[in-house]
């Protein structure tokens, strides 16, 4: 579907007359977007820019052949292939968007990593990593900054709730003008931040999701699943959910490849203790797969108890990753069941596959992440 | 101390005139007790009773020669034994308190069970475990049944919070009468329900401590805490906190005999999923130990990144166990500073050793498990 028609129909599922595609963006739960009338909803999946200061702020790990020239641009170009390729109806940022050590300005850092999405009148959500605090702007500087630029359906966080982090929030995504499930959210997407880093004394490595932001997340999949299976047009089962955030989660380490889609070249850089937001998700019911990044040079989808952990494998080129493996970003595509009456029904299934920086932006390892009615396992 | 004097200084610093030692017990939080006068305090705990209908439940795993007349009876015996020897201001049940599949009457066998603590006149406490909801009373019922008993602290969850399980309350222990801390807690004591078994599809296994229940613990801590350490008399450091649940969690696992005290004579019965507890635990930043149950043959003592994880051993005739290996219990024991007036101050060490149900009621594996001032590594 076009971008145009995504924000118009995305404004006529509110319920005020006054409501504008800005509104459906930034004011009111829920943020919502819609499956157009092409029955299809399409994720980019963009991890690890670390972008600094454009132009002047060089490439890592490219070939030697590769090193001139290259900097943040790369990543800029890289972003707007993939939207030119793609054609996603929604762009998510999943942490260190920018790598704020080398970033002299972190708000203008933020404003060129974002602004292909921008231009490209794109809807985009972003979360936070553990780079992104580390230049001009504290975390919660990073979110706000954020959610106060152009076309984001980012919000710092809910109202009224006491929660840890900076970005959490959810995206509802409405079925299809027409269909039966018009008025529901038929893909519910959770955004978390993972924090940075362990602040608790005798314990190192990177940060976790905490029990307020699980508490958070328990709730919203409850109501959204009560609002789904109820009046009117109730539903038989929820409706699937994606959760992105930014660091692994330990359970990651769960796969070899001999049960996983894509590749494992360094370890599963997770915190060193288990939070349980994987328990969390189990619960919730839900959850079809989580999205993350961090980990640059792997890329691999495992399937643990019906939940798929995804890696997106980095996109930035100021970023550390391997000379000769190209960066790549991760497709979602979400797909409408036909209704009897030829019409939209609700989401028949969710697959995923990468895409290469290469010359033909190669695509690889298409999966299946869920089809209505298939067991969980 | 005695226990008369217990509950009399307890609701000494009660604010309300009209506070009576039940109110202390069972009204509007916080439950409280107080160290006495020998600047002193100590919990019997009391793991897996599996109680059932008393004379007629026989008893299991005991050597060829204690069968016969063996019975529930020698497990209330045991309780007897262990409170005159040791004196306990507290005894703490952690669960399987009794053996629902075969008990004739829930309530009854509740009744019994914990008859030995109510007739001491001691204060008592009681969570629950995995199968004290099999019989004739569900798990609220069971919960809501020990409350209404004479002398507990239990109660069923706290007031105005929305909190998965039955039985998630805390006690505060505040310091001597006539210390300069004798209007603050000096101990903090958390109790959880860890479940029973899992209800999510695809994923097996004994139940955990969840999300909601995780930011209740967190938050009761983050607010003893900004007590003990504010005005009036503010302290340097948090109080310490011990916590008491019935399933060891995961982290349990990660020990072997180089590295704790006591024995693992079978595997780590935790739920299957890690649902974060311990991380909880370590971000609040109080927590010194953690007490189970579950594991009968288990009776270890584990230190992880400054939270001692502490098995009690089975204690219950109608329980599995090792004939020839004796049912046991756990002895945790809190002794005051002095003061430079030569009064009492806060707490200056915990340290904990278990008791055998034999001739002489032996006292094994003594070890600190905190002292003030020493580092949590």
């Amino acid at each position: 579907m076009d971008r145009l028609s995504l924000f118009v129909l995305a404004c006529l599922c509110l319920s005020s007359p006054a409501a504008t595609a800005a509104a459906v963006r930034r004011q009111g739960p829920p943020s919502s977007l819609r499956f157009g009338p092409s029955g299809d909803f399409k994720i980019l999946q963009v991890a690890d820019m670390h972008y600094a200061d454009g132009k002047s702020t060089p490439c890592e790990d490219v070939l030697p052949d590769q090193v001139r020239g290259c900097s943040d641009l790369n990543t800029s170009a890289f972003i707007r292939r993939m939207i030119r390729a793609e054609r996603p109806d929604l762009v998510v940022f999943t942490g260190d968007n920018i790598y704020g050590f080398d970033s002299a300005d972190a708000a203008r850092s933020l404003e060129s990593a974002f602004a292909p999405a921008m231009e490209a009148g794109l809807p985009w959500a972003a979360v936070l990593g553990n780079h992104d605090q580390e230049g001009t702007l504290s975390r919660e500087g990073v979110m706000r900054h954020v959610v106060g630029m152009g076309g984001t359906l980012s919000r710092v966080n809910p109202e009224g709730v006491e929660i840890d982090g900076y970005g959490n929030y959810h995206v509802e995504v409405y079925g299809a003008v027409g269909s039966v499930v018009s008025n529901k959210s038929v893909v519910n997407l959770y955004f978390l931040d993972s924090g940075d880093y362990s602040t608790v004394a005798g314990v190192g490595g990177y940060g976790w999701i905490k029990a307020s932001q699980q508490v958070w997340f328990k709730q919203t999949s409850d109501r959204l699943q009560r609002e789904y299976m109820g009046q009117p047009e109730p539903q038989k089962e929820p409706a699937p959910g994606l959760v992105y955030f930014h660091i692994p989660l330990p359970e990651f380490a769960s796969f070899d490849s001999s049960n996983f889609t894509g590749v494992r070249q360094e370890g599963i850089s997770s915190a060193s203790i288990n939070s349980g937001f994987f328990t969390t998700m189990l619960e919730a019911g839900d959850v079809k797969a989580a999205f993350v990044g961090h980990d640059h040079i792997n890329d691999f989808c495992g399937k643990l108890t019906g939940i798929h952990l995804c890696y997106a494998g980095g996109f930035g080129y100021h970023a550390y990753g391997k000379a000769g493996w190209s960066r790549r970003a991760r497709v979602v595509y979400a797909s409408l069941e036909k209704a009897n009456d030829g019409g939209w029904g609700d989401v028949k299934s969710i697959k995923t596959w990468k895409r290469l920086d290469d010359e033909k932006l190669s695509t690889i390892d298409m999966q299946v992440l869920w089809s209505k009615g298939s067991p969980g396992e």
